[in-house]
């Protein structure tokens, strides 16, 4: 493995304090909110909602074990379809228990325990709070008796049928449940120090290393979603075992070879890769050039791509990943950082296709740009990735959460027409509130794992420079080769102003680099307190390297103007159109603030913009008023569907645009981001 | 049953002649080309196109019932399963004779020869052809031979399992297909005298009305897919047999009714009116206010109720179908007569919803509007109707078939970009390019049926008065209540110029009434030859009321200037748009002519239109020219995606627009319909 001096870590969240005002208030609501809220979840006891099973199952496979243990050689396996919904009894009965010991629920129900284990991992190092430690603890415990003697460790396998276990990878999330798993074990033990769900998962890992590999007889298989191969390098990372990472390298070179395995498996010989495209496996992933398929998939691979790159230098597999990104990040995602352009497939559209008012645009996609962003930045740090990281978290993925952390959205349409929503099936997936919990649970807990650990996003280091790709408030201890230790204070205005501190609080001074992006919504800055430092300006970063004492200081200054933009005129659906931007912040229209028919409504002339300081959403945040105009409806016309052209009339319009991540906020209704020039 | 003398009749056939330079050019490639090809099809003889099975099937059906009679008591009957698609085996054999006497193709086969066998009918009222008419009487006796002993004549249930017949209304499309022989039965006889297949089909329909009805103990079902009532009111008014008349009142009665039949045949306790607006069976049909659900079958129930209300004199079934009839105008009918928003359930989409890239427009839908418009006009001579009829003829239903009548449109979009038809899930049912055939086939012989029989849409009358609904050279035979004959021969110049001549050839004077209408698409006309004339205009009509002598002229000037049109504000996809209509024609742009990325194309201020005629499509047409502009595309911007707001650069441009019913006959291309304003 090749050493490279410029590949930079994430930093251990136990080395980070956030305070900033901003991301301090999402982090409380995923701790006060989310985290009891999914807890109670996973547990069936949510009124209303689609019982998880996630903990149920978990104990009827633990009973199981039991079971077998004490008969022995007599001991006969359960064996039940295995379907990829399992489902629940049509009629629930009065307490859970006098249900049957079957599976219920998704096949990938055991994620659900694995995203919350995450986020307490994550959130402890924040927030320590015993209580919580103590309910985390003892439902490992439970989690951990499920294990079966060989390692094996899924639930859905153990209680329908034991000897199906790895034969339909494509379809059945078992790679899948193993690599949030892992995910969760490694935050947790990290967090807290405790390693016996790590240890659980390192057999778990062992088991699957040795069903799976190059050698002769093993299966050549790889997963159907993945995200084991990014887990897997994790695990190698905190535990230094080779396999692991040997098991993550094989799984990404297997994908998209042929024969294509997902046709073995199934007995299929189409040998079409169209049809792994969803997938990501109609090519070996040093070809791929295009990003395809379904779009969480899609960067959760290249998630685990760009670890692989990293830790092994493999050229080929950079440029791959580079490649996807410049075909995401140039071609196919939205202003707010939103990427999957289809609900077909919750998937990428061709290049361009990128229509606002049906956008599947899911929270989970971006967060998994996100991983992909923070990924590349490790292996060279470009403010591109950083740029676009910062734009999905201020956009495309707080938007998929309430203001009151209650309600959550799986898909940000960047237009929206509640009537169409409800009536029209082709928007059917877009909601114009956001709802309660899900049965299939995915993005409340992603948001939850992301913004808990939102710091090791922000800051990442190598031996002598810290970088800072987001501006966040907080409190970083830096050690050094000699041991000595440092205090890094960090105070930002983002996403409001771009005043920026970074202050040192350090017993003996320290010669190292700061490395501050320059991020792409501003063309100029102001630094203060770096007079004396050797300064450089590398690939949109700003390098401040000098000895830094006690109390030294460096100002940083982003002005922050709103600014109108456009998108790419291949972009047919925002033709003649135009979006705002202040900072990070990507804004939009409300009918809320604006009344209906938002389609009536363009800017004209030589639009005006006002910030306006708001409080409505119970903190302050920066809302625009802009002059524009509203097409007059004459009620003469109203009825005939199609006239003789007349001039459109306009009544001046004063628009309210707001924060696109607060938006349905405030009940059902229109929402548009781009808007008409004319 | 009330009589009312203002009611009018459509003519038969044998009595129009149809000259006109346009529509005989359509017709004589329905008669050369769809005819011909159509047969082929029904005896799977097109090579590279699924076979249809439709006359093997009666084939297999006859050969069945020769057994059984052989048998007698001691046959068994078959039993398959009732598949809605029977299908064809997977390799199909050198020869057709190999395969095994079973059912194939979809459950809905059987109307495939019905609907071949009425455009023969009407083909042979204008193009008498002795082959052609023996080729259709050995066809009539291969159906004839399929029919059972009691009438029962379905192919599907007389091959799969007798004992299932009339079980599954809902899907399997057994009274569509009695239906659409029904309309062929009436339609031969009315051509050629020959009553084989009348009375085969009249034998069919006592077994139904048997069956069916409001008598304890008999069926309350009604067909899934409408089209029985309009056809038993055909059988009537041919037979003069009131049971058939009653017969559709029935099914039209009972449609939408609690507890819902297709609940109770389906074993089913929804009880959830929403399942079945596709159906139009969600309310009883006087309570049906919107027009919703699959588009073809609601405009073949509203052309069974008006034909009913017209009979019966109903005043709350007319009421519905008026009511029926704003709601598709007013509110979802694309400019073309299109209709049908959504390809999901091929149905109407929520008011206003009218997007041109996803647009559904099925061809048959647009016939159907044709057949509802005759119906309604029959009622009532309000050029409302004919304006719509006129709109779908010329422009969505007419971009149904290829220039050279060998290839056909199921979906009308008015604005095509071909990558996305390739590449986006949600635009695969919008083609390009026109297709050779459909294993479903319904659109190209709809086609064929309407253009045959066109000349009885142009016209209909009543003892006193002769209606021109629309404006077709042709010659009309008129026979008065003493007995003589008149002959009215038209001249037309449209669709490309206004010009009218109506004149009498008649041995004796006759006082009657002509009925013009007065097109939507003008503001003004001159009449000449009217002086000694009464005259009046009446709901969009000129009544000139004369004696005619032989050589009486009437000559109608309707001026025909290119018009920019607009949509009511509320359909969001044509916002900030216009379209241009010359006369009845609906224009669009073409790649061909006009390059790719149309998007980028805009009219800009006070566009300059030039009429240019034009031999391109083998026949003098009109095209437009029209002063526009076209966004440039900097170098510079076109990686990437989103930018800061430059004012757009423009160039100008010449756009050329063609007739829409034209597009699609050089190679793909995009085509838009609806051009910006800027």
């Amino acid at each position: 493995m090749m050493e490279n001096k410029n590949i930079s870590r994430p930093m251990d969240l136990t080395r980070i304090q956030v305070t900033d005002d901003f991301w301090k208030r999402e982090m409380e609501l995923v701790r006060k909110e989310v985290i009891p809220y999914q807890w109670d979840a996973l547990n069936d006891r949510v009124p209303g909602a689609n019982p998880s099973f996630c903990m149920r199952n978990y104990r009827v496979a633990g009973k199981i074990n039991k079971i077998r243990r004490e008969q022995g050689k007599n001991y006969v396996e359960t064996v039940y379809p295995v379907d990829f919904n399992g489902g629940a009894p049509e009629v629930l009965p009065e307490s859970m228990d006098q249900m049957e010991d079957r599976f219920y629920g998704f096949v990938f129900q055991d994620s659900d325990f694995a995203k919350w284990i995450e986020a307490v991992g994550y959130s402890l190092t924040q927030h320590p709070d015993e209580k919580l430690e103590a309910v985390a603890d003892a439902a490992i415990d439970v989690v951990c008796d499920a294990q079966q003697e060989d390692g094996y460790l899924d639930t859905f396998y153990i209680i329908n049928d034991r000897s199906r276990i790895f034969t339909n990878l494509k379809d059945n999330h078992e790679l899948y449940c193993f690599g949030h798993l892992t995910e969760g074990a490694v935050a947790y033990y990290q967090a807290t120090g405790k390693d016996k769900l790590l240890k659980a998962v390192e057999r778990y890992a062992d088991f699957i290393s040795d069903h799976f590999g190059p050698e002769e007889g093993k299966c050549k298989g790889y997963p159907g979603h993945e995200i084991a191969e990014m887990a897997l390098v994790r695990l190698y990372e905190v535990t230094g075992k080779e396999k692991y990472l040997d098991l993550s390298r094989f799984f990404t070179d297997m994908r998209g070879t042929r024969p294509y395995y997902f046709d073995y498996e199934q007995n299929a010989k189409q040998d079409d890769g169209l049809r792994y495209e969803y997938h990501q496996a109609h090519l070996p992933v040093r070809e791929q050039k295009e990003a395809v398929g379904h779009a969480v998939r899609a960067v959760y691979l290249y998630s685990g791509m760009a670890d692989l790159a990293r830790l092994t230098g493999d050229e080929k597999l950079l440029k791959a990943c580079e490649t996807l990104w410049d075909d995401i990040v140039d071609r196919k995602m939205y202003i707010t950082g939103g990427i999957g352009g289809t609900h077909i497939g919750e998937a990428f559209s061709f290049a361009y296709d990128l229509p606002n008012d049906t956008a599947y645009a899911e929270t989970c996609a971006s967060i998994g740009l996100v991983f992909f962003a923070r990924r590349m930045l490790q292996i060279k740090a470009d403010s591109k990735y950083a740029n676009v990281m910062e734009r999905a978290l201020y956009n495309g993925i707080l938007s998929g959460m309430a203001l009151d952390g209650k309600s959550f959205f799986y898909v940000n349409p960047l237009e929206v027409l509640p009537e169409a929503c409800h009536k029209d099936e082709r928007k059917f997936h877009v909601k114009p509130v956001r709802q309660k919990w899900f049965g299939c649970a995915c993005c409340p807990p992603n948001i939850a794992r992301l913004l808990s650990s939102i710091g090791s996003y922000a800051y990442t280091e190598t031996d002598d420079t810290l970088f800072m790709h987001l501006y966040m408030g907080g409190e970083i201890t830096r050690t050094f080769g000699n041991g000595a230790e440092a205090k890094i204070v960090v105070t930002s205005g983002l996403p409001w102003d771009g005043n920026v501190t970074v202050k040192a609080e350090t017993d003996s001074d320290q010669p190292f680099t700061l490395a501050f992006r320059l991020p792409d919504w501003c063309d100029s800055y102001t630094a203060e307190g770096i007079e004396d430092a050797q300064t450089e300006i590398r690939d949109g970063y700003l390098y401040v390297t000098r000895v830094w004492k006690d109390n030294s200081e460096v100002k940083l200054s982003f002005p922050m103007e709103v600014r109108m933009m456009q998108s790419n005129p291949q972009v047919r659906e925002d033709a003649g159109k135009v979006a705002f931007m202040r900072g990070p912040i990507v804004y939009c229209m409300e009918e809320a603030d604006n009344g209906k028919d938002l389609h009536l409504v363009s800017l004209g002339d030589d639009p005006q913009i006002t910030e306006v300081s708001s409080e409505e959403f119970g903190y302050q945040t920066v809302m625009l008023e802009v002059t524009g105009r509203r097409q007059v409806k004459e009620e003469s016309e109203e009825k005939q569907l199609y006239h003789i052209y007349r001039r459109p009339q306009y009544q001046e319009a004063k628009l309210r645009l707001i924060p696109y991540y607060t938006w349905a906020n405030r009940g059902e209704g229109e929402m548009q981001v781009w808007i008409k020039e004319r």
